[in-house]
């Protein structure tokens, strides 16, 4: 008999999905009582180093250095190249800060790009953007969405990002920028932080994706073969269909605030129709996220129902066998009592007639054949 | 008895429909990485050749061509005729590219179009509109629906459209075009897309009739004799109104959008009463597929309260026979107990009765008959 | 026992509803392929004789006809006497056409006159109003919602009315006119139209108060003595509402964009207090149609619980039996064994014991009393 | 054993909040195919003569009288004095048309005040604003919600209101009208206004308090005690916060619309500050009848988890039971088989034994005592 | 076997949460029928003292008093400083009233601060705001939420705030002031404000933080091994999660108020970008309170087919041993009757044959196994 007990690797995965789930919010919490504009790391401490990349280019070519001080990056801030500042761990707050006082930044803006739990949004500052979105990536062995925080600060010639960890979806866009093909060398600091965006959504796709496998096997089980780690399996999926729900659902504010945007001249005119494009994509995502959930209740309802209609079969079989034997076993009970035929001629003549047993037989087997008749009448099986 | 594992023709079904449901993501995954305007087909790859054709029509009279050559397009944009050119097939991309750049298509535009996974939008250019729908069939064979992009062009004396695939609803067009019946021939290239997009949305009917007649049979199966097969086809037919609605939704949008438009003069002062009407259309096909999913809902709900209910008859069928003839058991086996009459006069005396056996058959008629009468006051049976 | 099998009556009932359920979708299927624009009578084709009937009256009288001829409707577009002509039938397609022909109505209109799965909408023409709503009328004998198309055309001293059949909700309405009670001979085409809409909202009361009847008798089913069929019949009323819903919806809209209404002067200053008065009436009709829905949903409820219920009560009854009789059983078979007391003194010594039999007795009734208590603690009965 | 059957008290209870519940509609459809303006009286027939009471103040003093003749109200209409005429009772129409014709009332209005199944709204006119809302009042003995319709007519320096019988929430207004206390005899007739909405409004909170012990009490009950009843008491409460939510909802909007009004200056600027007051107080009403309705349907949840986890409960004493003497009365069975030793020594020969019978013993006692075990180990009990 | 009763603990836990939950109602009932603007304490009646505590601070330094009498608080209406009172305890109303009235406080907002149901909102005044708002505490000892109500009014040099009761979120506010630390002392009584209210928000997510933490207890429980006051724990936090989102809605109107506000210049430029930040955390809150309760309702989902499950789990065990020992018992009883082998030879010759006993129980074993292999085979174990 199968114990309700999940399988230990089932619950294992749900654990890590649960931790990343409620960790969005843990480090929120470490702030209270402090005053605002304090910048505070509130992620999960990398022992790695913090690395600053710093891409530099126009139409001409490209430069690519890793300053060693932070001080180093106002360098860059000249109008005549393009400069995209990249930061991979967050971990180093005082760092982080120096960075940003060479592009003077707000110190809001520093406590968010540090507290790793933000919403995505958009603060529209005078002469620069401040965008923060989700990175989501799907780990497969774990089976749970991975979630990183993406800040993105754009000027008028420099753009800074600022991420977790190494490691992210921008590589198309680097070996572009190197190797100068497609249009992004000509264009400006806007066209690069959408390359950017549309990275970040194109990727939400792949997650996608790898959500409606599981979504599809998960469906096949519920219909060929439902079992009861498949409520957990359901469980899980809806909450990390949440989780990239809370992610995409703001992004698709942010690149509406982006495309109405015009208080000031950052967002060049052509890249409205890009912008355009990629919130088509949000939209796409948001779409088929909302399909995901639909499906996964009705999955549900398959499972509950399935459930129920396994009861029924269950019950048939027991009372089919109960009720055909329950009167037959009365019957041997019966001729089975021990009235004692020395004292009455009425104890029980039937087991002393010559055709007594055979009888009994007969009654039985037809009482036990009226049984299967009804069964079979009302459909039982 | 029967077994809850579904019959292999509504998993198969299921499967399929299950297919074209989740294929519509996995294209976009592919895309991932790449820069953006990089046309990449990711439809199913059709083995048939890409068929362009061309129908060049004004008030005076029609020509119908198959160029060989996508270049040979561009001599088709004079402004005396109203010119459509159909592609179906998006398999060659640099083909799709070429007719493009005759009409000074945008990169992104091309994009779009060679990707099939796209949500219904339209987009607004200076001086052409791009409009994405999809075109939905049923196929009674697999019973599924059939999805196809179907992207339109309209220039000021042009409309372009891409399929995927040969064979679709606007013969009744084409018919009307070379005929030369209704007003068709005596408008422009705006009503000509109009009725291009009347017929995909009166097609939705069709699909809607389809649907509808299932949900009747599914009705009275329901509330006739419910399978556990119903419940799975209640979810095919749940996802499949998911799919529809997630092609329609949008496709009233971009109608809107349409009748809002007055940027540029695409759309003459006359298609207005024309779109009104079809967007009136979109709304109805809305409505009755929100209606569907209102009475799918309900049909769960019967199917379960009826599983229910069928439990409950299977349990007062059992425990009627066993309240009956457990009382009746017991009395047999008591008599059946083998307590020595040699030892003590107390030992089962009633064996020695002279009306021992009539008396215990009499009780037992008594408990029986108290039994059901028990059982008819609580209406049991 | 009762069979799950609903009753002949409640199934067919549910039939006919369901017929002019998805009627109302069928027709519009059979139009897909034609030219927009082309009148198709899409109900059910009766036999009956098209009637017109014509009512001319002023503030001085009224005269009724009965023109032959379509045409002779062309000589009442006078502008001294308001005009009110009806239309009963729709199926001769080219008569309608001929009436419309002469109050130069648009081709879409004529369509949307005949076509009767009309969705309720207003269409503003530059010298009429032509507006679709839905008659309902409850049919008590076979217990379903009975819909009827009414297509109205108000120009500035006519009415057009378009019915499927005779026999209406407008006998009031030409009772007020013939005899000059009220204000209607007063007043323009305009109060003409808004007496016409008030009695066909004032029939939705009508049609409510014999579902709240329904729902009632339910109520009181459901509560003390639910049985399957209820089940089907909360189904059925659900369907009604969604029906009746789906119609009082869009007149909203419909009497909504009436309200605020004046690119053309066809209501007169004082018809808008009535147009808010009517406005009141529908938005009442829609709230007591919602709030139908919310008890019916919780009616659905109620029932599973009570079904559940049921159960447990019979599971008790079961078990409580089972569990008192099951050691009893035991007990009377293990006295019931045959070993041979002649091989072993330690061989079933308690059946020759002199108090054996007694004993054996008490202690069942001990083992009885015993779980009665503990059922009784347990609240079991 | 407990019947299904409601105790007779519930239902009754139910009964009369169903009477009230759907008599709301039936006025309604009495009035069908009347002309509109014909004012009916709807409500239940008081046989309670109609009372007028007129009280007429200024910052000076203050007067009650009680005109014999509706036509005596004309004389209040002094523009010195604020007048409030206060009618207990709406049946005898040709009075209410009379004291309505005092004031130049529109013959729709009059038509409103009569039918008293009207939903709140407000109707603002050149020289008065009418406004219709709902007095509810918990009745504790019924345990049901009463509702009385109550009409307000505020004109420059007087105020109307039309109830359905004597006794309302204004007991408060007239004593601080009678003593001078407070500030209302130094405002006009818009504060008198607001201080009567203002007492409904407060006295929703009453009933509100009420339904929120009536919920504490079904909570106690779902979670201590789950009986079959609490289900019809939810679905009765679950109805009475409908109807509840049916005459606040639209109370909000004729407030927010009395905020916004600025047509005419019946209201004066002062007014604007109570006014937001009491639209807070109508907010806070629909936020806790929303926090009920969504508690009610928690309860509901866990009443039907209750159920099933009972069910569990009971299906494992019958499976505890069953499994351990199953095998136990198979063995005693076994034994009490009569196969005839003299035949053959195989048959059965272990009745023979010396040591058989306690042998048999303590195979069955092992029996059971591994059957506990098992259950132990799943946590049965 | 587990009795259903709720251990006390728990049920305990539940009423101090119901009692708070109900209690934010009962004050405004209290109130009915007293003239608008009376101002009555609706809150506990706190033992404690009233506390008035002063902080006056500019760049320069900070000043605390806590003056004896109410009215000293006038003196500190001077514009040079910015003046912080601070009330703890609402139940001495005349004393509130006198403070208020030093800074001309309308009526209804003494009304307001008093009664401490109010819902969370803004008042704007000429020159100064008023604005509601919930503190909420986790109390993890009764495992229930705690509010409390924060009035907070702001002129243009001073900040009033009112508290039910001493302790609050405060204490780092305090502590900056005095220390002079961040940029408080430099910025007016508008950063003031907002300072406190940022400390509301943030201690938001230290109560969210407490909720999931339980939630994922819950989660666990409900996983592994569900028990039945496993629901009573997740109504509790449902409610706790409706009580949370009913104080932090109306805080995001509130505050997006505030944002929009320019009427009057109480709100510096330099305050806006704080507003936007806290406007953004709130909506965190919000995200978060929504998340939970989706999650909530999935492991209600979980729990009851968790449930299901088991019960199949059960009567999968009962049916196998019924099943299996029906016809064993059946057989055994066979040959248990009595009939008598010297009244004919076709009475039970079995019991006579040679190898009768080992073929029974070789006919027994067969049976038991072949139903073994059936059950297997139908994936029961």
């Amino acid at each position: 008999m199968k114990q309700i007990n999940l399988p230990r690797l089932a619950v294992s995965g749900l654990d890590q999905a649960a931790g990343s789930f409620f960790r969005l919010l843990k480090g929120s919490a470490l702030k209270a009582g402090l005053p605002p504009g304090t910048p505070v790391h509130v992620g999960e401490h990398k022992s790695a180093e913090v690395r600053i990349t710093v891409i530099d280019y126009d139409r001409g070519g490209c430069r690519i250095t890793t300053p060693a001080e932070a001080g180093e990056c106002a360098a860059f801030r000249n109008p005549d190249t393009v400069t995209w500042i990249n930061v991979d761990g967050l971990h180093r707050v005082e760092l982080i800060e120096k960075i940003c006082a060479c592009f003077d930044l707000h110190a809001l803006t520093v406590e968010d790009i540090c507290n790793t739990t933000q919403r995505p949004k958009l603060d529209i500052f005078d002469d620069h953007l401040f965008l923060v979105a989700r990175m989501q990536s799907y780990n497969p062995v774990g089976r749970c969405l991975e979630s990183e925080q993406f800040s993105l600060v754009l000027g008028r010639d420099f753009v800074l990002t600022f991420q977790e960890k190494a490691g992210d979806v921008f590589d198309g866009v680097r070996r572009r920028i190197t190797s100068g093909k497609g249009k992004i060398r000509t264009m400006g600091a806007d066209y690069l932080a959408y390359a950017m965006l549309d990275a970040v959504v194109d990727n939400y796709f792949t997650v996608l994706e790898s959500l409606g496998e599981e979504i599809e096997n998960i469906e096949d089980e519920v219909l060929g073969n439902p079992r009861p780690e498949t409520v957990s399996q359901i469980h899980r999926l809806r909450r990390e269909l949440i989780l990239l729900r809370k992610s995409v659902w703001p992004l698709r504010e942010v690149i509406n605030s982006l495309m109405r945007h015009d208080e000031n001249d950052l967002l060049g005119a052509g890249i409205a129709i890009y912008l355009k494009d990629l919130y088509d994509h949000t939209i796409q995502v948001i779409d088929t996220v909302e399909t995901y959930r639909d499906v996964i209740t009705g999955l549900l309802d398959v499972y509950l129902s399935s459930l129920s209609h396994r009861l029924n079969e269950i019950m048939k079989v027991l009372t089919i066998f109960a009720v055909i034997f329950i009167p037959l076993t009365f019957i041997v009970g019966l001729y089975g009592m021990n009235f004692d035929p020395a004292s009455s001629p009425w104890n029980m003549p039937e087991l002393r007639w010559y055709w007594g047993y055979p009888a009994a037989l007969g009654l039985m087997a037809a009482i036990a054949g009226g049984m299967l008749i009804y069964f079979k009448r009302k459909n039982w099986f």
